[in-house]
């Protein structure tokens, strides 16, 4: 047999599936062997005592992009991906975010040049259109999906953003065409819209008053309408972060209708409610990001709707904004609500937040874990087998988790550019201390091992990527598209 | 006993609930007796053998009144109240139809003086509001409704008429405020306008397509839109000409979680299916109008949700336009589906097509044909006691139905000033030979006896008028509108 | 004109559909007229500020019976129809109750000689079936369906009573066959034996453990089971005193997907809560019914699937017990809640209870009352249009109403032989001051004016019957059953 | 690196998560290895091009059973585990039957008894409960159950074994004492029952009519009834053999509500329709079992039901009789289909027919047939991990497929002793070739290669094993239970 490069040894590895006393092999960048005993490598990790799982899939982040208001957010690719790192995470899907005007090739080149600059992890492009003009759908999306960029992002609200239901079918269908996933923020824009100017009248501008002018009912409606734009073209769809019991029963139903619908929610709508917005003064800014946090009730049905799979994974919607006059403070302490970037760090938290509930607290085990925050994500979106797990053959992206290791945040701790961590204080059970990509250690002793640019884009198919779970889907079939079905 | 001026003898008095052998006297224009044997009337007619019905009460149509396309609708007020009053219609809700940039008030008004001139039944209006802007929300809106226009409408559809979502919500808080019904033509704009441009841009261009244009996911996902806005607000709305069986179906789905929403269809949807668009040629324009007719089991669906109670009324949908240039061939024979004017005549036709369904096919008894096409329409829009019943002291409007002629439909009997009926070689059982209004005979031996202008206009008071069968329901309430609902 | 016998006179007569100031002249037995102005009467009753109502019909109600637990319960016919004639209720349906190896014949005939003897009001009978053996069902049914009896009842739970599923299954298809209503006391009887044997093997025997042992469970799993059996048979069914927000969620559920399915609810349902069981000592047995009463939120979802039609009628469900060894206190105190005899006294207190929460209270309206206790139980048994409304031909049977007649229930006052009224001490407006019963005084100034016997059977007609409402459904057909269809 | 004894070299090794080209290395029994260039092991097994699974468990099995109709089942333990062997299935949970008036822990050990002589693969037993009295669940179950046996079955029909509700909750009562899973025949007996002696009374005694006695309401009833039994008790549930659509639809509703519900189906259901029984003369009894086979589109119904994770697994139901006068003909060719003992042998066809849809065809992936063939069953009932995947340290049961092996089941190939496959001339790709047990060779060139007797018992935990999948559902705890709650 030939030597390994490096093998994890005595830990307890753990796929979506398997929990099992295992050394790991690894020989260059990839996983050659599990086993029990196995022969010394170059190199050895003492794992004794620890779990040994694949690296964090996180699959929606904003790095380095323009807000919805207009802000470029906090972090560069290289603070963005090292708080991921640190947190147990070793890939990334990101966005290219389109604005009205812009050549969508262009803006993917520009995405492209900034991350390969500053990753320190694999990353990957969902592409924004919040322009999806004819040329934009018929010239740039095509080669683009082929090159690898096999998921597009619509937003129903924000002003700037977002897409009108034909806008919406415009994109769905291209994305049926190119055989390319469709990803969504989903909430009525009229009910947001329509609350914020009341309330604001009325002098209602508080962090709080965030959460009041996102309705609940802005996003089973939004739901709604997307499923029924998504059936009509035979699309399957991502919808991103579900933080209602509402929508979750919504996308219950239609995917008891048999409908291609998959879903999302972040460790903001399991750990966070409504009532973190109402700080004194301006703190509540911190936790402004939407869909808002809701209520308990809500955090306890998304848990359920996760392990019915109506929800399959957990992600960060990391996208952090400084808690200063760049950031959250724009247009100062007097601003409205209406006024403050949307978003909050997450790169950084969500697997230690999500490890600490679902594996300390023992809500779940150990392998639904991997499931819902590398696996499942890894083969939703195509990265799958070479992310996502632990298999032969697979990249060497591993988590050494230390189940014991207990952990408070702080925002000193912090390695984006936000400056504050929304769980400061909070006290979590269980850290990634040793965190490898592609056979190389990435992180240890609580330092970066990597330097700027060392991440490597994923390039990724559509087509069946877009049908995971050997869900019983048939190809996407152009003959069966709207035009050929008429005649 | 003071003597009857006018006695109907011998018929059987039908009302919602009962059904019994009785002569009906008549003092001026109301109702003063029921009773066996009555005293000799200063007139009689004789109605053994045949069945006496309040007058129906038409709560969905359009008179003299601009299209969405741009075009005036074929009839006046003249021309569409005689139909209505030979089908036995002696009282009918149309539209003043707001366009954008125009004051509400003036529109208003300008149809009052079109049916002062014309009408020869009673009528009231729904004022169709295509530019809630605030000074005619503000404005123009609390006095109207006032003055008796408890009912608004909005279109979820069509380019030039259409509310966005937040405009939506704008008349919705009017309506509450103000203690008005809603009424909404609720279909997925984006589904119809892409679906169209498709079609068209594929060459597939011929009356058939229109069907096609609206898919039937088009209904379902304006509904829960729309019930979303709704209960956001917490206003009654009533959703206009349900056409499918999915839309019947999330009606039912909200009722059933104790929304106010209250629902129609029209005999189009009840006795034609999309079949019907596809004649040679451009003849199938005759029945184009939207939505479209369905299929067969929606048919089956929407009698079942009448019987249900989901759906609550009947109503035509009276649209008409003539067969020629300034109508159905506008355009000309080359006109794409979009170019042609959508509606088709409604009133004439619209109790016997349902008389004879539902009394002489037995498919229901003729309490529920009152029910649904009289009295229910009457309590909804605020028009009862005075209509839709046949009651001491109300408006002797009555029809009175021979169940044993039968009627075969011709082009020729036309009424209104389509010059066609969709109607066209279907033979009916059951017709209403004596048609009275306010005590006076309006119609006899197929003649109308009426002078143009002798309709009057019927005020109608809103708030308890947006709450009816004795539902449940509150007062509306200023204090839990949405500002005070914060403090 | 011809002369009245009598002549209501100032009142507001109030039907399921109308509401209007009106006159109602009576010739002998039979309602003659309704008007404004009406000739003087040979007699005259002053309605003013009154609202004139048809006559209560009470669909459920157990008089001279045994009861489950072998008890005959407390009243007579008269002392029975003495309650409900106060409380202004003009026809009840009660039981001829049989139970294992007796005739069904001889039953009814000994419960017609029973109301015979001592009836003030009409009446009619539900024949209960504890022994549906072949011989009864093939030769006793038949005759007594085509006397009159045109309803069955089956218990689904107590063990003296109880038909399985498979006796379930041959009821059903002799009711189809026979053109007859099947009524249903649906509870899981497994369940609440369970329930009730561990309660008492665990010394928990007091009254309130009674509602323990009913599980909310038993009444949507026995309304499945229930809709189950009948659908496979396709035979109508009214499912009993509905108590549970659950229970009445199944039947929405059914009746949308077109099955047969009829409910009521009572009183007890509607006002009362668990917490009643719970008095000192063994007070809280006068409350002791099942199924139990349930919580507040119920009472909601009750009033709420009224209101949607879902239920159909507000019934007593009277099932007397007098307060002492030959009736609550059977066994003495220190018995168990399983050897009480369940039921609590009814007819007097129904329509009072329901008026002052609908009416009085604003609830819904009057028309509403009526429907739900006289109307609608008239039509669903086929009594219709002699009995449930007030319509020319139909009887005299009139309750005069004081809207403003405040009443606070004292045991003092209860008629029937009970000795107690559940809702003592509780204050309710508008009371039935003068009732009629087929043209005459039967109650006035407190005080009944009628014989023993006077009452009269009312034979009713199967078939139609069980399809009320117009409802869309075909005619029993024999060439539909199961057999014939395998052919 | 110690040496393996056995190396399967160049295959795809499939887990329910992962599909890899990878060496296995076993030492002893168990898996020690699985990587690329493992050592040369003392035996090496050539799997290029072949895939690597674990061995199939199959949960649901009659061996040498007497069956509800009173007849001993064909085979024995060593010629049902052999037909299994042959198959791809390595592990069998069967049952230990109690007939009323048995004790428990003598029926127990007799069926160890039995396997111990014959069986030849490894197995466990559900312990089915014909008379669940008190003496039985009280002193029988409890040790049983510590003793490894930890699922209960009971039958909601056959006249021999059924339970009864009362008899149910005593049941699930008991299995939530002892930490125990409950297995379920869930059909309504009623319906059954009374369809059976109609059908009979009429003459229709045909194969074909057994279909028809079981109505397909008889499921959905029986599984409402059943979930809310568990529901009173808080108890796990396993529902056997889902064959409609409707019972697949009722499971996926109480799922959605977080209440413990899992299923199953077999391939009778995802590849028979009720035409089956419907051969010339008496053919068709070869495909007699209950439930019985349903429609078309009731398999499409179950393969989204699996998809959608509301059944989990794929049993066999294995029973078989031989089409002689000792099995399917008993009674000789004049019995009615009511004397027809129910069954069919399963378990060699279940894989091969299953891996040919689910693989061969393209339904869904390798990954999915191993999921619900083998490591959910193992997880479901407590085997995992020493049963149902391919892990370092789990038992070396492995089966080795040629994908493009095809077959065409022939009544000769049988292996078990009904003498007849009713996959008969129905052609599979896909094989299982070579089959380990526990590191031994079970199966290779067509032939057995163990011993009878070799089969191992394998004893089953309680308490967690009720819970799979991570599930977020709370430890079993007896202060939850009915008495302590009172308090």
């Amino acid at each position: 047999m030939q030597p390994f490069d490096l093998v994890i040894r005595g830990g307890t590895v753990v796929t979506a599936t398997d929990s099992m006393k295992a050394d790991v092999g690894i020989r260059g960048e990839t996983i050659a062997a599990i086993g029990l005993g196995l022969d010394k490598g170059k190199k050895e990790i003492d794992a004794r005592g620890k779990l040994v799982l694949p690296g964090g899939v996180d699959a929606h982040g904003h790095i380095e992009q323009l807000s919805a208001s207009g802000k470029m957010n906090a972090d560069t690719f290289q603070s963005a991906t090292t708080a991921a790192a640190h947190g147990g995470t070793t890939t990334v899907i990101s966005f290219a975010a389109q604005h009205v005007g812009m050549s969508l090739k262009t803006v993917v080149e520009e995405y492209h040049e900034l991350a390969e600059r500053g990753a320190v992890i694999d990353y990957a492009f969902h592409m924004i259109l919040a322009d999806p003009r004819p040329e934009v759908l018929e010239k740039e999306v095509p080669p683009l999906v082929k090159a690898g960029h096999s998921s597009l992002k619509v937003f129903m609200t924000y002003d700037r953003l977002r897409v009108d239901d034909e806008q919406l079918l415009d994109v769905l269908q291209a994305a049926r065409d190119n055989k390319a996933m469709v990803c969504v923020h989903a909430e009525n824009h009229g009910m947001v819209s329509w609350m914020g100017k009341r309330l604001v009248k009325h002098g209602y501008v508080a962090p709080k008053f965030h959460g009041i002018s996102h309705p609940r009912l802005c996003e089973p409606e939004a739901f709604h309408r997307l499923v029924a734009c998504a059936a009509l073209v035979d699309q399957p769809i991502m919808i991103f972060h579900v933080s209602t019991a509402e929508g979750a029963q919504v996308i219950r139903h239609y995917r008891g209708e048999g409908l291609k619908v998959f879903a999302e929610t972040c460790p903001q709508y399991l750990f966070l409610t409504k009532e973190q917005l109402d700080k004194p003064g301006v703190e509540g800014r911190k936790w402004m990001f939407s869909p808002p946090a809701r209520n308990a009730s809500d955090q306890e049905a998304l848990w359920q709707a996760l392990s019915l799979g109506d929800l399959q994974l957990i992600s960060s919607d990391h996208a952090p904004y400084a808690f200063n006059e760049t950031g959250k403070l724009m247009g100062g302490t007097k601003a409205t609500f209406k006024q403050v970037p949307n978003g909050m760090p997450g790169y950084e938290g969500r697997l230690p937040m999500v490890f600490n509930e679902m594996v300390s607290n023992g809500r779940f085990d150990a392998s639904k874990f991997v499931e819902w925050t590398s696996t499942n994500p890894a083969k939703i979106y195509n990265l799958y087998p070479k992310k996502g797990t632990i298999a032969i053959g697979s990249d060497a992206d591993i988590a050494i988790w230390d189940p014991k290791k207990s952990v408070t945040f702080t925002d000193k701790m912090v390695k984006d550019k936000s400056g504050y961590t929304p769980w400061k204080g909070r006290t979590v059970k269980g850290w990634p201390t040793t965190v490898l990509l592609r056979g190389e250690v990435l992180v240890a002793d609580e330092k970066l091992h990597a330097k700027p640019g060392s991440g490597q884009f994923l390039p990724r198919k559509g087509g069946k990527a877009a049908e995971p779970f050997g869900r019983a889907t048939q190809e996407f079939d152009p003959k069966r598209n709207f035009g050929a079905k008429l005649r």
